[in-house]
């Protein structure tokens, strides 16, 4: 039983056989195919405004072609001290944007603390030849905590955005189950709270390799079919990309498995809290929980071939991820098998 | 009938199967997977030599990385001036090497002059420090004039590179196409010869989208990871690129396809050639023809449907790509179409 | 007697004084000083328009810089194959424009030939995603081969540019020279021409270290100030470089040493010109003339103590370039001497 | 009275000295002149090890070229949060090393806290290809708060980047301040406590422009002469800069200069402290003081014509540096200003 993140599990059965019924027949390569052109279109319907919509294949590549588009190489994006685009993408951003800076932000429970962005403002970088010039936030949408920002936080950014000549970008790899979670239009969570981009993420959600970067003010886009194709990131046979996207969005795809995987963490997340010694660090607002449990605890559960990842040096916090194909019987296993160990100890 | 490119074919059926078998179950994450951990072995045995593999899922992403692990930012790379790296891949070259120069050289047929390359040597640039400093010969096997370089030819170059402390790349998004071509072992046309590393191309084959790089040294190959990861070209759900490569080497699945795929443009430039005021620019040493046809007979070939690139702007000589699904009777069909409209002129 | 470049000069006694004047008290640093202010208003007198103006130290990076402000990553800068720009700055101009693709072209006497760039143009490049975007085209001023290009010519250039949404750089590290051997107005050979972006050089010209970027559009200029600094071309007792600019324009002292170069290149010239086997290969337009003198003679020359670069690899051309501070008779001893080593020959 | 930086001095006369000596004659350009060739000899005396030495013109040159040398595209590099490379220098450490990441790291008075750099160390990025990898520290010596690392402070650092793969950096932009200030030798501050690369600041020092970047071990420096040029940082008429350094250490004028400047800064510290309502914030162990002077004294000190920073946005602490050339007279004149100031308060 693997909880180490939604990236173990393949994809769903509606995506694979999206990706079969894709491949019959020709079809111009490098987006001119019927898939593809119909994206922007689909995107709008679900986004309830016009946006434009580029499909990639990796979330790192969706955050970082997206912040491209946002931040010149003498810019400054900020962001949270342990976001993906911090920590986990090997200097991608710093490659996409020429050598922007990311200003890393503290905050709880994995959400950027305004006022800490208020004081980095405060310091007066803006139009001062000496310092990096004020370009773009990057919200995470669930964040690296499990934890969301509601519409009114998302809000409060893109105020403190627009009155500093910056863009609201949302990395939103798990942008589904942030939706699912609070139950709000994914246009209440983005462009209507000020959002300028969007990476959606479909890989972690059940598709193969999908990610698409979507722009709700489209005069932000000019340069990004450029710094796609300068990425290596513009595929030939851009249909397969495409028609995974497209079978995200048909009937609400994407957001049933979204609500699977939060359904699971849920689960996970009640049932630990009824474990005696065992307790949950943050609210569980999408699809991820992270767990205190004693170290002994965790290495006889590790033994026992259910795998999670440790979240701190000491082994003390762990992290539990439910992907969309978690069964309700999964779950219920791993609960079990906490408690027999947890009464053994 | 589309004759633009190899793209415009979806997968071969063996590699959608390969993926829909690969989708089973939840597999370790960014390429710690069953599949992606055989790769190494399993193109060890194709070029019998050991060698460490990297999927990637473009050409250009294949290329642009292999590049940047041999030039540095004040390097110069030589490349023929109609070469994929120098036309089409919108500078992705010189961003992942950091800003390094591409030095274009002339020749015939898609081919690189060796004298040009002698010539641009002469000049005196190494260690020298106003200069970009020689890092890399990068060849086309096959070109995009459809040419195939001989071992022979390679190993020209490689002395040259040898001889000027540069490193040796080979840009293979029709590799397979040149090997079937020749006749040749993957071996010979590589390393033996002197290559350093190649792009081993999949997509244009048959595959949905999938690239190796391949590097023949493996001490060259040392900062690729981190390279992949900075470019966003890392895979979380990698096993689907690994299957897709294992399924092409399985059985030769990737020569029995470029077989095919050589054999329809062979056919194709044989029928022209018995057409009169038709011709064949270059010799077919792969996949793709290019034809002299006048433009009128062009267009009225275009106009019944049979979809083919204009190769110079005055629309007098046009390329034919055979992908690898191309069958017998396309071709002829063609060509009775070709006789219909010369006869009708 | 050391020909080999303007740069083996020190600096005229007018710029010593200068700076030695400058050295007086204390002043704002970073450029907010009084010479630093006066800058604009100083060469916007000399070329007749508002201009906005930014001192840098050396060569390169007034060319690099100015590129970056006119070029993306994505784009392409169309440049002579000979130009400095190309061959002799290390990859700088792709550097400070985060990789964008310099595209060289042919041309007789180190001036680019239009219908080269027309051809290139001809490609389709603009907008298309495969092709670096057309940005730039740069022109030397004097040309590496001690040519110039007329009022005329450089208007041609422009109207390329315009009609293909690019902009037109001048690298006039020898502008004054240019200047000087057409007797035309800066303004005529700059922005009623069409020119954008100028750099303005001194360094060659007499003065330590000191070159002006020219931006005849200040639109262009938006991002300078970052990108200077980001390069680390921030002065911060900026005064000494503006105060070498200042004297340089001070009662025309740039044109009157200008003069006395291209006066020397002309005694030169003529004289070579009137022995018997010695021959001049361009018009001499400027402060530099190229030669042809055979090996044997060159090299005797140079066991006499003359130095001069020898611009062919056979040794049978040679460049001969005449600083501010040469005198009438520095260059009748040499040709007295070039007669004496012809005659003994 | 102006305290608000070294950089609004002048040059030193010594400095001009050098350089109207240096004006003398022709010299070939770029560093193969007398005065360059003499500087390594002439470092390698003053720091009792062999080393390699490369003259710019700016701190930002020599730190962000310094850098480029040490850490890779996808490198980390650990610095202060304060720090001039991480605040002020427009993100081109970035920029010069290809995007590396700058890692910002907390500690009192301007110095990083060891347990700060090992936590971050601890996080195991090195080796795992998703995060930046460890590469460089970079110390400011004296730092942002005019404090110094001690040699041993200096070695506990180099402890660690030994035992983590990393190279220790020195941003000596007032080098000679923390050499003078605590009478250690120029060894023992540097390559002796493990530093690998120093920027060695002479332009706060009192001269015009010139920074040497110092290598003590020779292989770092393998690429130094193509980052250079490629960053626009060779000067052709190099013997100016070189002059200059050499004329810094010529009998020891660079640690005359400092100690004047210190013991300024000593008499402003202990002036300061004697009025009541006054007091200074770190120790002042170079040649800057930051002083808590309420703000409304502070306001009334800049009427009367007294310049010095505001340290933080409340106008509370204040900085005041010390150039070279403050006189004792200039110091005891501005704590008169204060007393009476703090008097009619």
């Amino acid at each position: 039983m693997d909880f180490r993140s939604d990236n173990v599990a393949g994809a769903a059965p509606e995506i694979l056989a999206a990706l079969a019924a894709a491949n019959d027949g020709t079809a111009s390569a490098y987006g001119d195919d019927d898939w593809s052109r119909e994206l922007d279109a689909a995107f709008s319907v679900v986004f309830d405004t016009e946006c434009r919509v580029f499909p990639v294949a990796t979330g790192t590549a969706a955050n970082a072609l997206a912040l491209g588009c946002l931040a010149p190489g003498f810019g400054a994006v900020f962001a949270h001290q342990d976001s993906h685009i911090v920590v986990d993408e090997c200097n991608a951003p710093e490659f996409f944007t020429d050598g922007a800076k990311l200003v890393t932000l503290p905050g709880a429970g994995g959400k950027i603390d305004p006022a800490a962005l208020e004081a980095a403002l405060g310091q007066g970088w803006s139009g001062v030849q000496h310092h990096p010039q004020p370009a773009a936030v990057s919200l995470t949408q669930a964040t690296e905590s499990g934890t969301v920002y509601s519409p009114d936080e998302v809000a409060q950014f893109a105020h403190l955005c627009r009155a500093n000549g910056m863009h609201l970008h949302m990395d939103g790899a798990r942008f589904a189950n942030a939706v699912a979670g609070m139950n709000v239009s994914p246009a209440a969570l983005t462009w209507r709270a000020g959002v300028d981009v969007l990476s959606f993420g479909a890989t972690k959600n059940g598709a193969f390799a999908a990610e698409a970067v979507v722009f709700f003010k489209p005069e932000l886009a000019a340069s990004f079919l450029y710094r796609r194709k300068r990425g290596g990131h513009l595929f030939s046979k851009m249909r397969f990309l495409s028609a995974q996207l497209l079978a995200m969005l048909q009937d609400g795809l994407w957001l049933r498995l979204a609500r699977q995987a939060n359904a699971r963490a849920q689960q996970l997340s009640e049932g630990l809290q009824r474990i005696d010694g065992v307790s949950v660090a943050w609210l569980v607002q999408a699809n991820e929980v992270f767990a205190a449990i004693p170290a002994d605890i965790a290495e006889r559960l590790r033994a026992r071939g259910f795998r999670f990842h440790p979240w701190t040096p000491d082994n003390s916090l762990h992290r539990f991820v439910c992907a969309f194909n978690k069964t309700e019987d999964d779950v219920a296993g791993f609960l079990r098998a906490v408690t027999e160990e947890v009464g053994a100890a």
